[in-house]
């Protein structure tokens, strides 16, 4: 669809769903205060989360969390996202309309990274907050996920407001934090580890499965797996590229393919990252050969 | 609204939402069960939760989160309470009627005193539990929670009684937890420290913005600020009153007003709580001065 | 109702609820994933949770949450549960019918012990992944929940398939978790201890509260508690059956009929688990006598 296609048919409205996502934590009642908010503007809305446990000012975590649930969210839902450690600064306002129909509400601090690279942002407008603000929250400076965010996805969700009115234009493109490519170089892959399935301990790379088949690595192949902190290696090894985690035995490594179609690194019921010592982000770089 | 057109007007039942805290935490089926039984109720209620993260029997915490939540719910949404040490004393089970037209399902053990102070109720009534607890829960002593509070909750909320026919009506004061007042006295504000802003280690006082204004502390003013544990100095330097974390350095302190428009003292990214050693409640001492 | 009524009166695609399980946690996007491809095969569902905080590939754990759970959700409910260390191996996926209406989609690897024990299981059918699958997942081996479980869940809550269109039927009984009975023998009670109330470190025995009265025990009376572990005694005490916790002084440990009505052991505000080094599972074992 185009822009005013888009615009026209209101996906946002008819779907009616706002998506909540920030680093608050649930110990507290600042999450409830933002359903509060939108229940308020129109109690017919679906109100849903997508995580509140982003680490605090998390910004690369917070872009890649909502790339990685949103397109399993129809086309219309609309994402408030809160990882804010400028709130009140000069840092913009947002509100953004994808390629896909989506619309994230959030400031404009490098959360909508993921989403411009993998996705594609059409229109971002500047939140107006003379006029997208909770009515009488204008003494309170520290709360906009609140008073401005899940206020301003409400009322486009509702229909309140079209998108037009969220306020002024702004060029297309919002802030991006640096992002590695990954890359087939002198027989190798070259990739960066993006970020640890938490829970697990399993290490998501920034490589596709589409280009371990233009390397020429199939399922049941082994890998040449080489993981380096700022250029001192500290795991080698050759590991099979598997569907399951059960196609290795219980504590033992293996190479697959995550649920976002990205290259994951793991130990079939352990913790890869744990074991081995391995972070992510900046610095960390991950070469794959054929074993 | 009088009560009598509140009772009329039944905004509960127009809105059909239930809005539940607790203790319990969430790595059992125990919330699940209270959302259940809600459902059961009445499958088009709204469910909700507000947080089930209160430290365990911390009816003070509990009184807290939920004022800090409650108004930003339309009125009529019913809250469902439960922290509850004395389940199956002689502690009272009530359901209250406030000022703002929302209601409270509790034990009143105190956990209602920051609605009672900052809201007010217009009427409490003890639950009948021969009438309004779950069919077939008699042999269950241990989880008021569901079998009567989340119940009866969503039976007001479902128009099935109504609030009359919650119980006999009992005197309008719930059981009240001590709360200090802050006050201006030879030349400074004396407060307390209410709560933390958990996540981020920001302290929250009872010291409300118009206090500081009332004292002349406008933003951007020096505020010297000294904080003590039962007579003995903790902390004691010269802060500035922000509007934002942002006009402070990262990792500098400042002084703010926060989201429920009380004095709160923070450091930019980080925890002012734990780089000073900072508790709170009983014992804990906060005076502002002219920096 | 007969199976033959159930599939015609079809009260899960009255009740239009699916509950998710799982041990994924809430900090990364895996959770509201399933939500979305739940909400966009049916946008009129209610979605909720049960928990998602099962230790990672406790199959035990899920099963006993579930069947704590289930029950105090209307007939007809749908509850996609993954624990599934086996993802993609060869064990089944199934749904099945319970005799009280509710409907589990589920890896069968011992998740359904408890709910065939205490409820029964009606008919179990393998989903055929061939239609039972998101749209454009194929490619992805490791997150069933969301393509598989979640997909099948909703669809089946939603009215696209019926019971009988999941795949083909399997025998009635699922894969089944050892399980301890509890037994009267040689004038004692002999039982396992199930589970902890994790946030407050009550013990949760297999014990009935219809075998204390069986055996003779009645609140008020003491009773002989000993715990011990491969044999060896690690606790033995006389406590009393309680109804409430606040029949003995805080700090002091009793016994008392949890909230499923099994025996419990606790200590009135404090953890009888961590106080006393109790663990669950394999090898524990409590017996019960007249004090």
């Amino acid at each position: 669809m185009t822009i005013e296609e888009l615009k026209k048919d209101k996906p946002w409205v008819k779907r009616g769903t706002v998506v909540f996502m920030s680093d608050f934590g649930t110990v507290d009642g600042a999450v409830s205060a933002m359903h509060g908010v939108a229940d308020e503007v129109d109690h017919g809305l679906r109100l849903e989360d997508l995580t509140h446990e982003i680490p605090q000012f998390n910004i690369w975590e917070a872009s890649y969390r909502l790339i990685q649930a949103m397109t399993y969210w129809a086309p219309g839902t609309v994402f408030v996202c809160v990882v804010d450690p400028g709130v009140g600064s000069d840092r913009e306002s947002v509100a953004v309309l994808t390629k896909s129909g989506h619309v994230v509400v959030t400031p404009d601090n490098g959360t909508l990274t993921h989403v411009e690279r993998e996705v594609g942002i059409l229109e971002r407008r500047r939140i107006s907050e003379a006029v997208n603000r909770l009515k009488n929250s204008q003494r309170s400076y520290t709360f906009h996920g609140r008073d401005v965010y899940a206020y301003t996805g409400a009322r486009l969700a509702a229909g309140i407001i079209s998108f037009d009115e969220v306020g002024p234009l702004l060029e297309r493109r919002p802030v991006m934090l640096h992002v590695q490519d990954s890359v087939i170089k002198d027989g190798y892959i070259y990739g960066s580890i993006d970020i640890l399935d938490t829970r697990y301990g399993s290490l998501w790379t920034n490589i596709k499965d589409t280009m371990l088949e233009e390397y020429g690595i199939g399922y049941g192949d082994d890998v040449e797996v080489t993981i380096s902190y700022r250029g001192r290696i500290v795991y080698g090894y050759v590991l099979k590229l598997c569907r399951n985690f059960t196609e290795v035995e219980k504590g033992e490594a293996l190479v697959y393919v995550n649920s976002l179609l990205n290259v994951g690194i793991a130990v079939n019921q352990g913790s890869f990252a744990q074991e081995y010592g391995i972070g992510t982000g900046e610095g960390w770089l991950i070469r794959l050969g054929r074993g």
